[in-house]
Order: structure tokens, then sequence, then C-alpha cells
């Protein structure tokens, strides 16, 4: 028994939702589904959300293709979710662990052009520090040229799918290795095709 | 210039959106608005989310009623965001935390029946007794009838929309009272009308 203490692993994990602003939604999500290999990781889908569990690699991986292969239809997508490592007690799922560090989708989702734009907010938990390596993040969406403009509790990135999931994904990876065993979240609304004008002036 | 200092008022800020599964969503989201009273908050939106600030009773008060008034037109709705207090350098809209608590649509959403299912998640942040913070608030969701169960990185509330974002409220508030000028954020995924078999069995 773990209690809170903290779990054994570097599992990482997102509970996200995608959200296809369209009548058939349903088969856009099943669509996506379909054309993205889940193997490597552990899934599990309720009435609410996704959650996807596994090595960091395959669970962005993973939440890349679906949003890419659900947004490459043109209709207005959004995909919503919380990425957590760290969790105290987080563990089952370890075998997953094992899985080589190859990823399934990329080369699927590297085809597709998707324009997204992003609202993105790390938490680093019990860290003193946290609005530093938030500070820092940041700093290295700018060098990918992918971040626009901080916006009140979030960071805009905009661009390509595929450079605003790697930039999620190295600010995430660098935020989690801030301090040992350390327990950081990252919530990212992640928007495609929206008929709004787009707020990227920086 | 504050830096990374604490900001000087205790105002509450939610980014959020809400994501109405139908074609005609644009129109569910504008008829929401219409029937929502705006008046004592801070409110801007771009073409990712929307960013409503002020006193923590106003601000919860207008989120569950654009979610209600989607949500009551029978269409699959979600609402997702990220309830903020005490962010450093948050002080910008101050002036809305001189309204009194008189909330604006609290009649009109209670005149409404949502049946509701959220996932929500608590992050006190720089506190070494988050999971106890966290843990503590489930309780109160427990008291309130709402809680279902713990989930990946989350935990499951199910009933009214109206139940649902008063335990949401509670929790937030009780959180944010458990240090002097604390930072404390709270997701929530709020979901009526899936399609999908509600997984609620506790």
């Amino acid at each position: 028994m773990q209690g809170l203490s903290c779990g054994t692993s570097n599992i990482v994990g997102v509970r996200f939702a995608i959200y296809p602003m369209a009548d058939n939604f349903v088969e856009i999500i099943k669509g996506a589904l379909e054309e993205v290999d889940t193997s490597k990781v552990w899934m599990q889908t309720d009435d609410v959300t996704t959650c996807v569990r596994g090595r960091s690699e395959h669970v962005f991986d993973v939440a890349k293709a679906i949003f890419i292969h659900a947004a490459k239809t043109g209709t207005h997508v959004v995909f919503s979710g919380t990425f957590s490592i760290g969790c105290p007690g987080d563990s089952e799922g370890d075998t997953y662990m094992s899985e080589n560090d190859e990823r399934l989708n990329e080369e699927k989702s590297q085809q597709e052009s998707v324009e997204a734009a992003s609202h993105f907010a790390l938490y680093p938990m019990d860290n003193p520090n946290y609005m530093q390596v938030i500070a820092d993040q940041c700093a290295v969406a700018q060098e990918h040229g992918t971040f626009t403009k901080g916006v009140h509790y979030a960071s805009r990135l905009d661009g390509d799918a595929n450079k605003v999931f790697h930039t999620l994904e190295t600010a995430f990876v660098n935020a989690s290795k801030t301090k040992e065993r350390a327990h950081v979240t990252m919530t990212a609304h992640i928007s495609a095709n929206s008929p709004s004008k787009k707020d990227n002036a920086s």
C-alpha cells in the first residue's frame, strides 16, 4: 500500500478528449482512432474523457496522432487534456514502460499539415521555484518558434500541429526533470479549423 | 513591477471553452451567451478559449450559466476549463472585485435540470501537503453526494449540473483557504447529453 507516497515509475499519462464541433462527431473520433496505433499505451475511455498512459514518447505520439487525424477532416476540432507525470501512487500500467522508444504514429502524423493554436499551462507540484520552471519552458517555446504570447493563466502556441506538440512534449519533459521524482501536470487546449479570427498577434 | 511575486488581490479566473458537438455550435454558444448576464465579470474570448475573471462567486455563476444554457438544448455539450486563484501577477481586472455578492444568473440556472458528469482535478501550487488538500476536498464532494469515484489523475462527479458546480466551487474555494495567498488551480471537464454509456459505477 503506497498511500500518498510516490509511485515507482516515470509513467506518463494524459486525460483528454477530442471535441469535433459537428453532428458526425462520433464518426470523426472513431475514424481518427482507426488510424492510430495504440498498442504501446494503456488506454481507457469513458463517457467524459480518455486516459492514455505509458512512456512519455508514446503518450505524446498517440495524443498528437488522434488530434491530427481528427483535424485533417477540416472540421473544427479541439483537443483538451491534462498530461501528468509523477502522480503519487500512479503505477498500474507499468508493463507499458518496457516498450522500446520507436514511435508508431510519427511518420503518418508528419505527413499531415494541420494548423493549430494552443493555450497551455505547466503545473510543477510542490516546487517553490515553479514560476521559474514555467518561465524557462516558455523560453524554450520561443526558441522553437511556436510561442506567440502569454495570456491570463496560460501561454499561447501557434503553428503546424507537429511543431506545437513537439513544444508541448519538450516543455513537459524538461519541467519533469527539474526536480527528483517531480510531479508535473500540463493542461493544453489545442484547436484546429476554428471559424473565429486567430488572435495570434504577439 | 511585480515580476514573479504575488498579486495583491483574490481575483479568481477561469479559462475555458464550451464545446457543442453539433454543426450549429456557433449558434448554441451564442444562444447560451445571450442568456447569461456577464456584467459583474471581466471577460475576453479569442479563437481558442474564453477567460472570465472577478469575484469567485461571479466567475462560477457565469461559467455554470453558460454551460447550463448550452446544455439545455439537448446537444452533447462539454465545458472544459481551468479555474485559478492567486496566480502571481494576476491583478488586471481588480475593479471587478468591488461588485457585491449577488449572483446574477443563479435563479435562472436553478430553473434548469441538466444531468452532468465531470472529471476534475485540484492543483494547490507550492504546497507540500497538496495531496491532503485534494483528499479533503474529495471528502467534501462525497458529503455533497456528487462524488462518484477517483479515476487516474482526476475525480469523477455526477449529478444535476447545479449540484456538480456547487461541489466544484466549494472544493476550489476551500482549497484556496488552506494556505495564505494560496495559488490553486482546478481543471474540470463537464459533460452533458453524451451518447456514450455513463461510467458512474462507484
